[in-house]
């Protein structure tokens, strides 16, 4: 129930086809996430219209509400929403540990309470499987324990034998038309990824990804860990660094080889009034854009861009209307859909490092300076 | 630079078009409100595709953030806010007595200190035409004195005399090419309703809005006021009923010679989660459309309506997404540019009083209960 296809590669970097049940994606690909099952502020529509191929829903969350029996009889997630293409549904994992109050963790499961009513709830790896068969998710990941970082290596050591455990576990329960992927874990212990890595593959799972980075390690331990990871991943299976969302981020580990990827920071810094533009970040409740009658960004084809002033999208946000949110997502998530073309056209053309250089060259050039103090 | 014409009638209900600066409408009509430059949720494009010809702006907000000035630096405010049609602006009376601290009106104008940040301000009828022309409003308002219900006579008197001495002022400074419309007040005392309907016409504006009624009284006592005033305008002029929000209370002003409406009902009942639909309001965190598959108004031809099943948009708003306060204020605003839409037919065809009962005996069909309660 899936198919992937690596139509060019430019020396570590790869350009591919994933074909899955509810439509195909062109890779690298950025996954918008829509945790609760709207990415949020926007309509399907709007995603489509950035050029996002696949979003990216939470199983922590929608099995809490509405149910995943409820989204199994209207169908399942991709009718439910109205998205009507591919979904990746994350295990919930790593939402169980940085919401869900009380959680135990044992080679069984975790048992936690949940953020909603504080009601008690045991996820297993069967479980989590269950509801994402239920859910109908083009992708399903392994239930993982995700530890935090910093992270001491007996801790990270438990933490990676506990995800291949579980992994094995969840890929004996699966439906054979289950997509799932497993989640290489490991923190930042070289041997540990490695290992980590290898347990994993040898379950022949349709794809891999690489969990517990990008949570505030230095940018050289992120890229040193994929680098050593992804070489060990089957060259015909999709790579999923989870999470990682700056786009020199994305731009370092297409070139160590991944595929995909998601992170909730072109939605939240639209939200929050930072938008990701050609030259940087603008910051747009910042005063100097009172009188700016400027577009966003002069280069951006986006409904934002093409139809608003900065001027006007500062004074939405500096009177509170929901419009202003609604208009900054949808430009950074555009943005996003952009680079990802970008980095596509220029594997194809095998001059993906000449134009990394070009892009993060310009979008040094002018960005706002509290640009990340106001990430929130 | 006002053309209005008078096309069909119906008993004393009108059927016209309205050519205005930035674009016609047609009446009756129904003016969604956009306090502070934005229809709350919802894009200009959005708002087109409704079928709303003209919106409604506040002077008061906008002058005090962003400021007249910028916005007429901008273009003025159907540019600077992307609309770029006709804008009716709200002179910021009703606003200064309900918003604003401290509000000391004398015969010279309303002084106040501003809800955002407590700076004291004097608007005086002529300061309130500046700042409509500074906006290139397609219609300006007067700035009136509009007493809260109940009121006493002599409060209602006094109103209604500074009423009519300021649209006197107000119609001395303005520019020829100013679309400025009186406001009759007079509260529920009909002789007072009527001296100040007199006494505004002798000014010969452009176009007359009934002011504070639809504040709380009785539906009769509204209709009351209304038929008493209408036929005491000039029967080439637009008459625009303010606030009035209800569908029924449109029908039956509509009946009694009213062309033009607002009010934040559609926008703000759609934002806190209540639709108006064809056989009456769906309050839509209501358990019962948990799994609800259907639209939310099977009748309705909206983004919403022909993508989304009620449990979907319950889930929207049980788990707080943005995307559903969204999605039924799109629809709610298209509900009212529907019901416009067949009270303008129905008077083409001479059928207002048959189609009225039975849009009405429609819409009391299977509201929800709880409706009204959740009109916050």
């Amino acid at each position: 129930m899936l198919t992937f296809t690596v139509e060019k590669t430019d020396s570590a970097a790869r350009q591919g086809t994933l074909v899955l049940p509810h439509g195909t994606v062109h890779t690298p690909c950025f996954m918008p996430v829509g945790t609760q099952g709207s990415v949020k502020t926007l309509t399907p529509a709007e995603v489509v219209e950035t050029g996002a191929e696949i979003i990216v829903c939470n199983t922590y969350h929608l099995y809490l509400r509405p149910g995943h029996k409820r989204i199994q009889a209207a169908g399942g997630l991709s009718k439910f929403t109205g998205w009507n293409r591919p979904i990746l549904t994350d295990s919930g994992g790593f939402q169980v540990y940085s919401l869900a109050a009380l959680t135990r963790v044992t080679d069984e499961g975790a048992e936690f309470q949940s953020h909603v009513d504080g009601s008690r709830h045991l996820f297993t790896p069967e479980l989590v499987v269950e509801i994402q068969e239920a859910l109908s998710s083009d992708i399903a990941m392994c239930l993982d324990e995700c530890p935090p970082y910093p992270v001491s290596r007996p801790a990270a050591e438990t933490a990676a034998a506990r995800t291949s455990l579980w992994a094995e576990r969840c890929s004996r329960v699966r439906e054979p038309e289950t997509n799932l992927f497993g989640i290489v874990q490991g923190a930042t212990y070289a041997d540990l990824r490695e290992s980590s890595a290898k347990s994993l593959v040898s379950l022949d799972l349709p794809g891999y990804a690489i969990g517990g980075l990008c949570l505030g390690e230095a940018s050289d331990v992120t890229y040193d860990m994929v680098g050593r990871v992804a070489p060990l991943l089957p060259i015909d299976r999709p790579r999923y660094l989870m999470g990682a969302g700056y786009p020199e981020d994305i731009v370092a580990a297409v070139r160590l080889g991944v595929d995909m990827f998601d992170c909730v920071l072109p939605t939240r810094n639209g939200r929050t009034g930072t938008a990701f533009v050609s030259s940087g970040r603008v910051v747009i409740r910042n005063s100097r854009y009172a009188d700016d009658l400027g577009a966003l960004d002069p280069t951006c084809d986006c409904y934002t861009c093409r139809n608003f002033t900065r001027a006007y999208l500062r004074h939405l946000f500096v009177v509170g209307e929901a419009l202003g949110p609604r208009l900054l997502t949808l430009h950074n998530v555009r943005f996003y859909q952009r680079l990802m073309q970008g980095i596509r056209a220029a594997i194809e053309q095998g001059v993906l490092e000449s134009w990394s250089r070009d892009f993060l060259d310009r979008c040094r050039s002018s960005s706002d300076p509290t640009g990340e103090a106001n990430d929130r």
